[in-house]
């Protein structure tokens, strides 16, 4: 199935992650300095994954991301939050993201409302900076989004101190908060506009999810920073009772055939969406 | 708010997008070569935005998506099968590109079932290779995701004549086909294991999904094709009925406090979500 070519560059690949560092739980080292002794061509497989990491500032990456909203909207602000003190702290193949990218995240990817870009966006670097250990931070940042008020007491603080990065601000007012419950666009912009008055096209609400970026991407860089120091404890997150039987399994008929989390799932399917349907063993 | 150092990048980024020549309307030139001569540092800046792109084989597309499933997931997948190609078909800035980062979308990240993640990583490789036209043809891509029935007849047809590039087959029975009518993985998987009988779980829809995969990598690259030809052409597409009134916008009293696109507002919101709330006009 893989080609010669691409054989030898996997093995490359495994050489290079055999002599990283093993540095505070992430590897750190080799990998930015031999991209520099490597063709163009070849940069991926010097670089290897996971990327280096190094603990960030998470006060900065608030603000960072808060900015880059401004740049490019959620998913470019906060993989910007993360990737921009990256770059500083840890430098190497970080310099080389191409941040551009992720322009298209913002609105739940081109205004369709699905996953929140801040989720999407530092779930990437997540990725990018941990290895094989996404998963499990992946899952429990989305887990913490849907439980989180936002936008958080930080954001709103830097706001009206005027301690954000940006020198005209779409509003500097205190923002009351909500918890959407959801991981999506769509849910979190809804919740909070249909609980606060404001359009989802006022300066309110792009404010709302610049602080709300700054916040994803804070937590990430917490949990980043957590796993790197080998202190990262993820759990168990609060699951719809619906979750019981409707997982991802191989028993159709009692009821596996979802792919999905969360604890809000009459939000769309009703109070009782099995309606006049005899349950298993209900009989 | 931009240091100096981040000054000067944005300026040298900018003189490199100048010096990239233009080859049928995606800019395709210098920025490959000169990565080469600059430290490694310096890569994204060296690399520009958008990056080169020149025709892919379509088909082509659809089988690495296809097999780049079997190894990371639908994210994974379809920006790999866009990847691997750019990589042997333009090279450049593509070799060097993180692509282990996209295995965070599986299942709509991490298991949550938000956006399918073949659409997640065909709009990261999108965007990357179109530039600022990537709004346009990212939507594309997502209406038309909503309105196919997938897996396509060609990607039947490959299974059936083992013309995929897998040895093992998870299954290569011609499968069932659904229209999803929703970017989420959520409503796309269980859509189709709902009008199939087939598990979450089962090898059966992981091979659905491995199809749909390529499939998708599949359509960006003819959107892609087609754009660096000069003869893309996006339109409108269906929009649900409730759009009229609710859809981002300043008004807040009118409706307008949504983020979101689709035609099938009411499968969670119910046939008549207004209830007994009296609309605007209707008194």
């Amino acid at each position: 199935m893989a080609t010669n070519r691409e054989k030898t560059l996997l093995q490359r690949r495994d050489f290079l992650k055999r002599s990283t560092l093993a540095v505070g739980g992430i590897g750190v080292g080799a990998a930015g300095v031999s991209a520099a002794l490597l063709a163009a061509e070849d940069q991926a497989e010097a670089t290897g994954w996971p990327w280096p990491y190094a603990e960030l500032d998470v006060e900065l990456v608030r603000k960072r991301g808060h900015v880059y909203y401004y740049e490019g909207g959620c998913m470019y602000g906060a993989s910007g939050g993360l990737l921009s003190v990256l770059q500083e702290t840890v430098g190497g193949p970080w310099a080389g993201f191409p941040h551009d990218m992720m322009r298209y995240g913002g609105g739940g990817i081109a205004g369709w409302g699905t996953v929140c870009g801040s989720l999407n966006g530092a779930c990437a670097i997540i990725t990018l900076a941990s290895g094989k250990a996404y998963g499990k931070i992946t899952n429990e940042l989305m887990a913490w989004y849907g439980t989180t008020a936002f936008p958080s007491e930080a954001a709103n603080r830097y706001a009206a101190n005027h301690e954000y990065l940006v020198e005209k601000y779409k509003t500097d007012a205190v923002l009351p908060t909500t918890i959407s419950g959801s991981p999506l666009c769509h849910v979190s912009v809804n919740t909070w506009c249909r609980e606060t008055g404001f359009a989802s096209g006022s300066p309110q609400r792009a404010e709302r999810c610049a602080r709300l970026t700054g916040d994803v991407a804070a937590k990430a860089a917490e949990l980043l920073n957590a796993f790197a120091r080998g202190t990262l404890v993820t759990g168990e997150f609060e699951q719809s009772e619906c979750s019981s039987c409707h997982f991802m399994g191989e028993n159709f008929e009692s009821g596996q055939f979802i792919i999905g989390k969360g604890t809000n799932c009459t939000d769309c399917h009703g109070a009782d969406p099995h309606g006049e349907i005899e349950l298993p063993g209900s009989a």
